[in-house]
């Protein structure tokens, strides 16, 4: 056996292991910043939401997204990757029908469970922003739709050799795939659903703490490790000095954004708020997602510093136009997606890690890339959020997805599943 | 140095660390699902454990397990690893007295720090199941004879070159060899132990809840992630096709044992339970780890299904003959890890991912593999449950297995440890 | 590329995210010790401290440490990693200014990160000894100052070619560079900051138990699946041999002490304490740190033993002479970090896992090693101590580090996060 498919198969594998991993990070970041009664509910969601991912991507997902087609969608090989595949071979050798990953060096299962790991990533973004009002049949079902159609599309423009693809859009680990795409769904899903009983009563906006901070920063640091499974294993090759560059952006991106947004909040909320930190950190991440492969460590120092005061501004935004989002999903996946996104058009280098990017506008490229980018961020958002609608609006109109007040103010756990997260702890009591 | 040595031993140290990790898993799991009052006892048990499994598997466990001998036990090199062994060095290079590993192209002790991985689990497992009413001591000397005699033994027969390897009994990573053998040690210490108190009352049995779901959730999403070790870790060799085909046939069980456990306890007890959840991905988890290797990702997906069903059924059976496991554990790793063996009789396929199997008897192997693989089964379970009665009605007629009913009632935190898990927390009495 | 360069990168990176992942062992033992009025405080700096290490190593710390220089401080290619370098080439074909790490086959992103997880948890190591009454700006501005003085001068000694290095002291992967230097650095912070309110009155000392076991427990779980980054990877190449030993060293160590302190705690406490338990973990695996690669498995066993005992006499030690320290943090790093440290002068063996030692005392090498490593030991104490005293004064006669006396009462969440960790629980109030 070739020796480089063999150590690209570690890599590829270990890193989508981390990636896995991210699963737990959000159901205790999303279980943290929400309210006891809605726990066991969350928790349920985010944990059954990879076996949704798992099935809808391996029925149909995978064929969508990297099966030959056109520029839009996948044709071959659709269904169960029952297409012809002779991976891990590749170039003139390869012979398949999932011609846009020829150039891995692994074999096709690796390929599968790495992506894999990253079509779930996207349905769990959803849960949180949806979280303590959402029916949990009707979560299931968008999620199962989501993986099996709306990801894997724009998978295929972005990943698969589509058009987007072809005009250059650079998205190296997904800050518009995964990240807004997540993000899109989640906005059609809140407009859909509402706010939260309670949330905005009188022109004001009541503060709802999620109920443990340490949940949420378990899940933080689970993400942040994950994320070094998410942006250098989107390598899918162990390429020792992109691998490298690629941490060390990613890891710095997080870094200063920490900083940025502790202190924007400690300058707007005055005082040094701990779930901005933490959601600073995951909008660092995410917004350094599309460029961590195409930058410098230097320009992964300002990334992040805007990153941290977009997430801040954002959730405070979000708030006054009456947007609910329990967890702050919004700012961190849909805003930072799509500000990664375009800074890769400002900020990319020629081969900084091996790669051609032709240079974006800060590096002498002009707007060219710029351009490409912005493109692609609203083209998908345009994609993802109608189809999301529709999706949402068809589960609304039949099963619906809102619980009943009712059920709201006594808890999700109650209602939905017969189940209390803490039932020896006495818990407060709130109205809403 | 032989470059597939190098990338072996990366291969089976990362897997074997992922191993060791579900050490967290299964003590997040068993103190989630038991109450606040025990959870010191709990955590200090499964946290000492692995230092128990560490000394008694490397002062002797390991040399009965994979030291030459008979069939029945190893007899060479049986302390300390101090039989001669030159690894990495294979097949008729190899000298030594280890010769069941001989295959395995890593240096003495990364084989070992893989195989106590192993062992630590099997013993882990047993503490779920004995939970709320059992002597900390008393469970520290039956772990401790479990690593050095029980599962040696049983990992001798099937993995060190004995009579089951020789008539060709199948289990890749250890449905039987870990999980069964485990949940067999269970079954006995609990026909010993007894239900805790108020657990069957007057006919009916008292649904007792665990006290945090949160910690059962990270327990389990540490289990998946752990199993990603597990499972194709047990290849030993960094073989690509190998892993990358295990790493989905996995993760494909433990899907559709989520989405099968999940709807079972929706129509049997009228709500999707989490814990029936969380305990169906470990179900399907169990069941597919013999078969792993072995069947197609079709197949893993009906595994899954079955294994999803079994263990809310098995839950409920158990409950009805009053057998007392307040985590589930006979279930999951008792009643799957049987199936998971069963299945690897009805579903293997010759040369799925590169081993022999001569087909299973749905793949037109008739019954020759099921027999075999039944057999196993049966004379595991009959050597695992008499030795570990043996060993628990010993330890019970010398210093006692069971705390006082006053320590039970009060918790065995303060009886056993003087500490309490959540001291400011205000905590609800009940009377059981 | 050259196979051994990617190999070796593959294996830096896996190690150093596993390194990064002990921040989250740290934040769940250090919060799991302390109450919860100070959770969000400490979770506050736990988290943040990791974004204050990497600014600091990045623009500074690095070069200090790596850039050649002269026997005391790095001279060369000192901010942002500017300086000339080659690497991966190594040996005579490396042409670059950091030097001291020329012989590693990685690229200079992949040392950065690795050595730069090591330089976050020596700042980590302080958040615990202060807990529950620091100013939260004045330990980021400490941490700040240690990551991008203190530690990275030590580390240059040692392990950057300074004149610890030439005369040849032993500290595999950091017992002294890491451990004792955080370790220093807090007790030179306890003693400006004073104890905590209610600790210490009448001459008697009030035992303030942590609030949640779970967290402790998961915490350190997670650092010893840390470890296994932490010990092996300062290979920082995938050396089969040495990195199988040093797995097995660390985790018998790691047993041994386990099972050391808890019959320590059980003999002079009366009861099986947890938290000795999990604190016994960690003193053993701090004490096989230095040693671990230099070592037989027979004697890892005692310095585990040994450092499971320490660590229980050094925290009643410590809370005798009423320094308060709420975690542990000096009896494990501080106390362990020297014993590790001078244990390779007594334990190391030549070329045990092929690195020339010249022998320790008990194999006959004399006490010269063992005179090497106390200088280590005594001079980097003086330094870090000194250097960390200087620095909190300074911090102290400008921001002032210590909260008011009805902050502390109140608790550091409200003061200086305005956040509570657990809202929507009922937390009974004590006076102190």
């Amino acid at each position: 056996m070739d020796i480089q498919v063999i150590i690209n198969t570690i890599w590829v594998l270990v890193t989508a292991k981390l990636v896995f991993f991210m699963n737990l990070g959000f159901a205790m970041v999303e279980s943290g910043f929400t309210r006891t009664k809605n726990t066991t509910n969350i928790l349920s969601k985010n944990f059954i939401v990879f076996a949704i991912a798992s099935l809808a991507y391996l029925f149909l997902g995978w064929g969508l997204m990297f099966g030959d087609g056109n520029g839009f969608i996948g044709l071959k090989g659709l269904f169960l990757l029952q297409g012809p595949d002779n991976s891990p071979l590749t170039g003139n050798d390869y012979r398949g029908v999932y011609s846009a990953l020829s150039w891995v060096k692994v074999p096709l299962y690796a390929k599968f469970f790495f992506q894999l790991a990253f079509c779930g990533t996207a349905a769990t973004i959803v849960s949180g922003a949806v979280a303590e009002r959402i029916k949990y049949l009707s979560f299931i079902i968008f999620s199962f739709l989501m993986c099996m159609f709306i990801y894997p599309v724009v998978g295929h423009w972005v990943w698969g050799g589509g058009w987007l693809a072809k005009i250059g859009m650079l998205d190296f680990a997904g800050s518009t795939v995964v990240h807004s795409v997540g993000g899109w769904a989640a906005l059609a899903g809140i407009l859909l659903l509402g706010p939260r009983f309670g949330k905005y009563e009188n022109g004001k906006t009541n503060i709802i703490p999620g109920h443990s901070l340490p949940l949420a920063t378990i899940g933080t640091f689970v993400l942040w490790f994950g994320w070094f499974g998410f942006n250098p294993g989107s390598t899918m090759t162990a390429d020792p000095v992109a691998i490298s560059h690629i941490v060390v952006t990613t890891n710095t991106a997080a870094a200063t954004s920490i900083i940025s947004s502790t202190i924007t909040s400690y300058i707007l909320l005055g005082k040094p708020d701990l779930g901005m930190t933490l959601n600073g950190c995951l909008a660092g991440l995410v917004a350094i997602t599309a460029p961590c492969a195409f930058v410098t460590v230097g320009a992964s120092i300002f990334i992040g510093i805007i990153a941290g005061i977009l997430v801040v501004l954002s959730v405070l935004f979000f708030d006054k136009i009456k947007i609910d989002d329990p967890v702050g999903a919004l700012s961190v996946h849909l805003i930072n997606g799509i500000f990664g996104t375009i800074s890769v058009g400002l900020f990319a280098k020629d081969k900084i890690a091996g790669i051609s990017t032709g240079n974006g506008l800060f590096y002498g490229g002009g707007v060219k890339l710029l351009k490409i980018q912005l493109l692609g961020v609203v083209s998908v958002g345009i994609f993802v959020f109608t189809l999301s609608l529709i999706f949402w609006y068809f589960i609304k109109k039949t099963i619906g997805i809102r619980v009943s007040l009712r059920e709201e103010i006594e808890g999700l756990d109650i209602g939905e599943h017969g189940n209390i997260a803490y039932p020896e702890f006495y818990i407060k009591k709130t109205y809403f």
